[in-house]
């Protein structure tokens, strides 16, 4: 009966799925596709759904072959293109693959061959990022093209020009992996690039907020291969990868708005209808559902249609995707983009469903909002909260986020540090404060050396206290050679290519060629600032305890078991020498301090010397005292 | 042995406490002092600490005549003129006076008959103020002077001075109760007069936050006893009285300044030392101690010197004063000023103390913050805060007035509505959001009207929200007459003399004569509102059910099992007709409603017609759908 064996042409090639197509069944190449295009033996979880697109192929029925896979359940919906297929994998199933077979009318018209790989040794014990780590967060389309070859591929739309602040201009994997030394030396341990996945839209689709494939990389920053081998490679430097996940929306030219799999599965029944933006009426106990519908089945924008996880099939999709790409990758965490605007419980489904099978992964969402009870809500065991059944266990800190911004852009230094100072009492909102990402700018946010007024002294107080705050820090790329944008929102120029990222620069941000006087100093001050803190207990695990600005000058401490060190924030245009006794109860009896950017020593009796409009970061060399 | 038998001569003399004077002990009428001065039988917890001021009184010994009072305790502090005495009082005593001998060198010096009275029935189970109550802040000396006969005293220093904005100006207890058929008919149920009680200082006295004498009404005022027939009548007329209660400092000219039971008595040991006013140091849990100190035992300013309610008995002597005045004067609650100033664990035992003598009491906190993190940490129960364990139920909403003054004053209505919209998000933070004051302004804080540019739809609209929103609801005297302030914070002139309150005013809030037709029509719609929430179950227990604002109209319903009410507020400048379906999820299938201010009914197949720039408040006059 068998007439030929071939393999798919289409993206899910590479990942060795084997179709055997038979004949009576119209099964063109690049018509069958079947989704995830693997799974593994041995998830917690032995259910998996498998999608299978092809035409009519709701009238063909499944049937395993193989005594390892038992179909529980298959599923129809609306349209004819969609089969959905219930299977269950035995827990002592071998690596390999196994065979389902297609029947229509009793005739057997195709043969799936599904692959189930073996786990990664340690995949579900896998730490996720956290407070003792350094995010990055770079764009790819902007940050170094290290390879030209895929600036323009065949099967996309968009070629690349970088002549367009919302066009491509061609960074890719490879760049990122060439950069890798550069930030393993900087002392970033985490890199989150915005979404790499298929973005085959005709214009503005570098950014990646609109996929249009769920499981391809896009072809223009590499292979899903170059994906997996770019996570390898930084790994071997000590750096995670959090993969940035859209479970909102998808980019108007994905195939789903040509076929969905049921009428609801997209937000409108397919039809445009814009969000309200209405955050709060997913969480304010007294909204009316009729607001909350229109606020989360609202599109974001026309090119990126709504998706309904409300669908349990879809839900089921994307669930699987995000485990997907964890296991296949070898993700260290994720970043969940527009959070609040996907069905808040299957938010909580979702991020569950991670965590049971990566009980210590890291999930940071985004809720956009300058109110801390807002984006506490979110994260999980938030005690006010009506979603706390979450695993969320991280959200970007805009409401601090917005403090450090707008604070230190002010003239007056006293209420600048006031203002920092009283913004932590909002920590006791946060299950786990230290666990909220803060973030010296984003892709959507002005630069922050610009919103400072480009001032180095502003700009070395913020990026000090990002880096030594209970917090899991992140920087923008750039940031640290003190990248510059409009102040106001500028999205192609905040996204402004790296120096050094594109053959030819003549300012090279890796190498230092090039770099401004402030550049360099900056550069330097985060380097000194993250490598400390990559081994600095005290930082990364130890307790706050901060004194209230006085004269223009902010100190806190940071003490572990081990280590306590002690950070100034100047803000006055004074040197100040401050009394160290005031500062016992962090410092306990130490004698002196080793200053951390300069390895000065600091003798406590002759006081702490903060030059002015700048800061100090000192380390005690004796066992602090509890 | 016994030579005389009299009555004390000062201010304690009124409530019957009768001193045998003994030979051989020098004892001036003026200076032997026993507080509490009286006390009551059968509460819950039969103990009582008497502090006994007279000089070197400490060298004396007291000794139970009676056997219905044990001695348990006798303490002696650093100062010879102050002596405690520990006494438990028996279950089953009965009312009238107990003897308490005191001894020197085995000499009998004096013997105290110290009364114990009966309780009014049903005092322990008074029910506080809460949602079901609208209140009415006065400031006693500005409201109204029913008599002028004590416009000044001859033991106080300050005399009546109407031209200064910050002098005394005569208002007293006899026109606040003069004033109570006016208060009834307007709809209010419980009156909050800033304090009562002796403020002897030589300037800037009216204001009754400098007391100088903890258990006397301030003469200027009244009597005591004019103070408990004040709260007496007000209760025949459902009105209830929430006394204003200062636990934080007392006024420089208060006796224990010249002579202080200990060194420690007051903060700074006497000598002035400002606050930092750093309010978040107790809550912040990041807070260094040195910094919580400051904040805690600084002086608020210097003529109000700060109590160290971590001194034992100073915290009892506070504690007993509360539920002597609660139970003398038959209070509905208290209003706990300056909360956080006062040491957190104090505040927590002492309110608890006096919901253990009166489980359903009110407490309503002043914390001057417009963060609700910071507000809702003093609520019992508040799930973030490290003080949870306390008893104040309420809290005045600072930071819903901010957005309720701020949001209105903008031009933009559309703005200013979904400002509001998006305030109520933070009442997850809050265990009991409706047992929060809110507010349309107090005495510190410039008068809502001009905050508001004098606009009369603005006002109107802020006021409604006020009155039939899930709060209790208080509002400043004169609001109801659209009074008027600068715009910037000046005490003297936002505590203006109410019109009407001092013979020969030309304008007159009590009967309406000389009203602007603008204070005439704000009367009226309060007055309506009212009288209306006064029998609303919707308004007073009812949930909240709220509409994303559209078009300028912001719509929400209140609903209980019996009653729906919709307040609808239009702040754009052009009637709107709502289509009174997208209200269906709060109206049910109800078919027509009952304006509640004008008595007109609305038909809602022809939608909800809603003036330019006003509000309206409708019932529904059949059962809900729920």
């Amino acid at each position: 009966m068998r007439v030929s064996v071939r393999l798919m042409s289409f993206g899910l090639m590479s990942f060795g799925l084997l179709l055997l197509a038979l004949p009576g069944f119209a099964l063109a190449n690049q018509s069958l596709r079947v989704e995830p295009p693997f799974w593994w033996v041995g998830m917690r979880d032995p259910s998996l759904q498998l999608m299978i697109h092809a035409p009519d192929i709701a009238k063909a029925e499944a049937r395993s072959v193989s005594k390892d896979v038992t179909i529980t359940a298959q599923h129809r919906l609306s349209s004819p293109n969609y089969l959905f297929v219930d299977l269950v994998i035995a827990a002592d199933t071998a690596p390999g693959t196994v065979s389902l077979e297609l029947t229509r009318d009793g005739q057997s018209v195709a043969q799936i061959e599904y692959p189930l790989q073996a786990r990664r040794k340690g995949s579900a014990d896998r730490v996720g990022f956290g407070p003792q780590d350094a995010i990055y967060l770079l764009v790819p389309d902007r940050f170094a093209n290290g390879d030209p070859r895929n600036d323009n591929s065949a099967d996309t739309l968009e070629k690349i020009d970088r002549s367009k602040p919302g066009g491509r201009h061609g960074g890719d994997l490879a760049g990122m992996s060439q950069a890798l030394p550069y930030l393993a030396d900087l002392g970033i341990t985490q890199i989150w690039p915005t979404p790499l996945v298929e973005n085959d839209m005709p214009a503005y689709s570098y950014h990646g907020y609109a996929p249009t494939d769920l499981y391809r990389i896009d072809p223009r920053f590499g292979s899903n291969e170059d994906y997996r081998a770019f996570v390898a490679a930084a790994g071997q430097r000590g750096i995670g990868v959090i993969q940035d996940i859209v479970l909102n929306h998808i980019g108007s030219h994905h195939h789903w708005l040509r076929d969905p799999p049921s009428a609801d599965w997209i937000n409108g029944n397919g039809q445009f209808s814009p969000t309200t933006h209405a955050r709060t009426t997913v969480q304010d106990r007294y909204a009316a559902a009729v607001d909350r519908d229109e606020f989360l089945q609202g599109w974001f924008v026309e090119t990126m249609p709504d998706l309904n996880q409300r669908n349990p099939f879809l839900a089921t999709y994307l669930i699987q995707n995000s485990l997907w790409w964890i296991e296949y990758a070898d993700l260290s965490g994720i970043r969940e983009d527009t959070y609040p605007y996907s069905e808040p419980d299957f938010l909580a489904r979702w991020s569950k469903r991670i965590v049971q099978e990566y009980p210590s992964f890291s999930i940071v969402g985004e809720e956009w909002s300058r109110n801390p009870t807002i984006v506490s809500h979110w994260q999980a065991n938030a005690g006010q909260s009506r979603h706390a059944d979450s695993a969320t266990n991280a959200m970007m800190d805009f409401p601090l986020y917005y403090e450090l911004s707008e604070a230190l852009a002010q003239d007056d230094g006293q209420k600048a540090l006031d203002r920092l100072y009283q913004a932590l009492v909002n920590d006791a909102l946060y299950p786990a404060p230290e666990r909220m990402v803060l973030f010296d700018g984003n892709h959507d946010t002005p630069r922050l050396y610009s919103l400072l007024g480009e001032d180095q002294g502003r700009y070395r107080a913020a990026l000090t206290y990002l880096l030594t705050l209970p917090r899991t820090p992140q920087l923008f790329y750039g940031s640290e050679v003190a990248m510059s944008s409009p102040v106001e929102r500028d999205d192609g120029r905040v996204r402004g290519d790296f120096p050094g990222g594109w053959a030819g620069d003549k300012v090279n941000g890796f190498t230092g060629a090039g770099l401004t006087d402030t550049a360099r100093r900056t550069q330097q001050l985060v380097r000194s600032l993250l490598r400390f803190r990559r081994s600095s207990s005290a930082l990364t695990r130890g307790d706050l305890i901060h004194f209230l600005p006085k004269d223009g000058v902010y100190v806190f401490a940071r003490r572990s078991a081990e280590q306590t060190v002690l950070v100034a924030i100047n803000r006055s245009a004074m040197e100040q020498t401050l009394d160290a006794r005031r500062f016992r109860e962090a410092l306990g009896d130490a004698g002196e301090l080793l200053d951390v950017l300069d390895q000065t020593r600091v003798d406590l009796g002759q006081g702490i010397r903060v030059p002015a409009d700048d800061i100090r970061v000192l380390e005690s060399t004796s066992a602090p005292q509890r």
